[in-house]
């Protein structure tokens, strides 16, 4: 297949963008017939967003509890329901997911979850990139970790089976208090062997760290480096709660982090990550949403002006994270996270491609456009939606959009009867 | 004029809405003829919102500037352009304000700018609720005040000849540090005298409070009641650096706040809105965007989820400021604060009323309407405005919409071209 999208908005000109396969093939003035042919004007091109923390299938839960202190949140609300979840919920709500990320300009997602091969199902439908892991914890029992260890081998072998560069297996172990040392030591001697992402909580909140002390005298980074964790293919989210020799030596392992200030700010974890202090140490930082039940959506739109807004409260100084720096996370720093050569709009890369409607109030004027996209517009400018060298949606429109909404409708409200019921 | 909304979502059940004139004249199963019939199917019906802090036509100036020390922001890049602004400059940018609230669901905004008289022109054009006040500043200069007295008699006597109850004259005394206290005290007595709001920024930073002190021995909220400022007439934005004696003088003289939490973040302030503090003292709290410069949009619907997001993480309590409180501050507080019979939808009020399509992943599930409305959905969600009865948005729709846009856009470029030849 090959796409030309003509006189499209891009670092301040006009030009032509051509794509063939899945790649970027030639941008500049272009003179070359293609299969469809986009009219970019009044239109700009930005490369997709990619989101590094998300639990898709919750976004079944969307909206089902909130204002809640967090404890009472999980044991009362979510916890019941997600005891009751089947295959088929995770297959329509990850469908919703991919659907409401495709609408919000995002082509790549970091997964944690369960059942990641149904999850699979509908990332291959849909279209976009998904990073599948399945949760992973031990509760510090051995038989428990023995099997989990062998869901976690099954998973990535029905991974495997879907031979699709979109679909791309993980590790997801979940935390540092639901899983052991020797559980987390596993996870990266496997994820070394098969050469696999890991994707893990870390530092989210203050009293999960003094937790940790307690137990082991020392705090979490220390001893995750310790026990030989940390690595180049961990992303790790939240990383809120960080002293700067833990910044050290995330940086020193080049751990990938990915900042969730929506959901940082909705459980009130108590502050922001620290971005100054973990640039200035060197660490590389992506942008994620986290779930549907504790954001509410998966709008990294959203979460870009709420990360650049969030850093400038917290450090008291609005020059902090800069709307090119934030959309630049957002872009590049999660498709690096994500080991995808994409994230940015040249010839050989990925054609995973926005074009975002420059005839919006939220454009208007339009002085800086970066600045406009970070701080005025919301996701709804996303025009058309290019992944993988596909167009998955034009004119805002998604194949398939009404029967997904109305199943995960369905879906959605009687699981929540079902765990009710019990 | 007659509207009638038929089966829409409303407090949990399908009801009719019975528009006659400008009121919501029935609400229930309504069996009449009407001059407009709207299906409410998959949408939802709430009140226009309501924006108590704008300066509408620095709209202009969105994303002119940005991630910049205030002072600088303001002194080498906003005021040299604002020297520079014409009528025509201000009637475009506020039709392209006016053009943003309407698309993102506002029916009625405070604002502080120059040349009310052209703004209500373009407020009276568009069909929204305009609280309009010219900005006054003497800078502690007696000539400076007279003349700025004769500009405010002259500006409201322009108003009232507009003899439209969508345009309502209102006083604009700036702040503590650019009016004198005699200026301050005559507004007030204007103010009585001719039954006027007044809008007033008020404990911004934390530097305008200290220098206030410095100057004149005491804070400036008792300073103001002292010289018989405060009244129930009076829309006080910001109030970020306010103390527990701050707030019960507020309260008793039933000064109405405005939350701005977005530019709060922006600007960095330092901290947020005291919000527990100020509704245990028993303060009046609405919500507002500040102006485009700032925010740097006037969407309402994305200030409700930072104005929560916010407070959860300043107090770090995910219970303070649930969805139906912010809900509450952006429609009715913002109603009673502008005094104006709106803000409900409830038979005898102003017909002002949102249609929301329910048919977007936003809103899927539905577990609650309110929490998705807050945390899920984007001002995009709006399908229709109706303010005073009339349909000015339907199906995303606003007419003249693309003659503004354009406009605005030449307008605007013009302005700074014209700056920065001088």
């Amino acid at each position: 297949m090959s796409i030309l999208i003509e006189n499209v908005q891009f670092n301040n000109k006009e030009i032509d963008i051509y794509i063939e396969g899945n790649l970027i093939s030639e941008i500049g003035d272009v003179n070359v017939e293609a299969e469809h042919v986009i009219d970019g004007k009044s239109k700009a091109a930005i490369p997709g967003l990619v989101n590094t923390h998300t639990h898709a299938a919750m976004t079944l839960l969307r909206s089902y509890a909130d204002d809640m202190a967090l404890q009472e949140w999980l044991s009362t609300k979510i916890w019941p329901v997600e005891a009751n979840i089947t295959k088929d919920d995770i297959y329509w709500g990850t469908k919703l997911a991919c659907l409401e990320m495709i609408k919000s300009g995002t082509i790549m997602f970091n997964d944690m979850y369960y059942h990641g091969e149904i999850a699979a199902k509908a990332v291959k439908e849909m279209g976009i990139r998904g990073v599948l892991s399945e949760v992973f914890f031990d509760m510090f029992d051995e038989t428990k970790g023995e099997k989990g260890k062998k869901k976690v081998i099954k998973g990535i072998e029905e991974l495997k089976q879907f031979k699709s560069e979109r679909v791309i297996p993980a590790l997801g172990p979940h935390t540092i208090y639901t899983v052991s040392g020797e559980g987390l030591q596993w996870m990266r001697e496997f994820a070394d062997k098969h050469d696999l992402l890991m994707h893990f909580h870390l530092a989210e909140s203050k009293k999960e760290n003094e937790d940790f002390v307690k137990k082991q005298g020392m705090r979490p980074v220390p001893y995750l480096e310790k026990i030989g964790f940390l690595c180049e293919n961990l992303v790790a989210t939240h990383c809120v709660w960080l002293d700067k020799k833990d910044m050290e030596i995330l940086a020193r392992h080049k751990v990938k982090i990915s900042h969730n200030p929506v959901s940082n700010m909705k459980l009130a974890v108590g502050a922001m990550l620290p971005y100054n202090d973990l640039i200035s140490a060197g660490c590389h930082v992506s942008l994620g949403t986290d779930g549907c039940a504790s954001n509410n959506n998966l709008d990294i739109f959203e979460s870009m002006k709420f990360a650049a807004l969030g850093q400038k409260m917290f450090t008291s100084d609005p020059t902090t994270l800069s709307a090119s720096e934030v959309l630049k996370m957002a872009t590049k720093s999660g498709a690096e996270a994500l080991r995808t050569n994409g994230g940015e709009i040249a010839e050989g890369m990925l054609a995973d491609i926005l074009l975002l409607n420059l005839k919006d109030p939220a454009f208007t004027p339009n002085h800086n456009l970066i600045s406009n996209i970070v701080y005025s517009a919301n996701s709804s400018c996303v025009d058309t939606t290019i992944c993988d060298g596909k167009i998955l949606m034009r004119g805002r429109k998604v194949e398939g959009e009404d029967t997904i909404l109305s199943k995960a409708n369905e879906i959605a409200a009687d699981l929540v009867q079902r765990s009710l019921n019990k």
